[in-house]
């Protein structure tokens, strides 16, 4: 269950709606938390693990979901395949705790190093969504790309899904 | 200035197209590489350093930067805001060489492994895009969301562009 936000989410909103992108060069240099939506109100979310490094997930977040995760130190997220909040973990249990945020130089991105709970981030059993990696030149002989397992399973989702 | 492609990028952009993305179990499970180019023809790619991990950018592939990227072994991205092929380094020589790349679970989003030559990955003179921080519920306490800087400029940009 997610923890009592210590702030208003709606009070996190009006923070980040009110934030000006007019000045370019302000949004690179300065430290005004400005950050960009796409014309889908969405922002790339990287997530990775703040220990190792390791990225766990991409995945996407809008106004309310960025707002809700500031709030509350865990992640949430928005499905755009269910099209709504997606607080990870919910079902699951394998919740993440948000220890830090980065945004890049035209903050149309963001960060988010996690200690992740339970066996893993990914649904279909991992630790990381990353879990196979794709030939490059030397190794692309046949007529398709196949990729190499580099993860084993941690888990088995029949057991938490 | 890249190097010659051990591959025809043409061959490789014809095992992306061909690849199929019917089966959402086997796009999960099996080897088969199939990237989910999304309806402007652009994939996620992530980019971190091959040896501490660390997130240096985030930036976007059509099928073709793609197949040069795999040809080549360096990284080519989509310029979103040119609308062009990007080859990472070609002005200002800092190029990166791609060590591997993963995908996710269902093949939307890409992390490349790379080495990045020069001073740093980011035109705004950071080693990675991502020198700020946002602040988390603790420290919200102003009308704004002030970010922290979390790395120093590692070369200057007028010097290069």
């Amino acid at each position: 269950m997610p923890t009592e936000p210590d702030i208003a989410v709606e009070a996190l909103r009006d923070k980040l709606t009110s934030a000006s992108r007019v000045d370019k060069n302000a949004i690179e240099k300065d430290l005004a938390f400005a950050p960009k939506f796409d014309a889908s109100g969405l922002i790339t979310a990287v997530t990775v693990d703040a220990d190792s490094g390791e990225v766990l997930m991409v995945a996407y977040m809008n106004e309310e979901s960025l707002a809700q995760t500031l709030a509350m130190g865990e992640a949430v997220y928005f499905s755009r395949s269910r099209q709504k909040l997606w607080h990870k973990g919910a079902t699951s249990g394998h919740t993440q705790e948000v220890i830090e945020i980065r945004t890049d130089c035209d903050q149309d991105a963001l960060v988010l190093r996690v200690r992740q709970k339970g066996p893993g981030c990914c649904h279909a059993g991992y630790g990381s969504c990353f879990y196979r990696s794709v030939p490059l030149a030397a190794e692309q002989t046949g007529a398709a790309l196949v990729l190499h397992q580099i993860a084993d399973a941690t888990y088995n989702p029949e057991d938490v899904y």
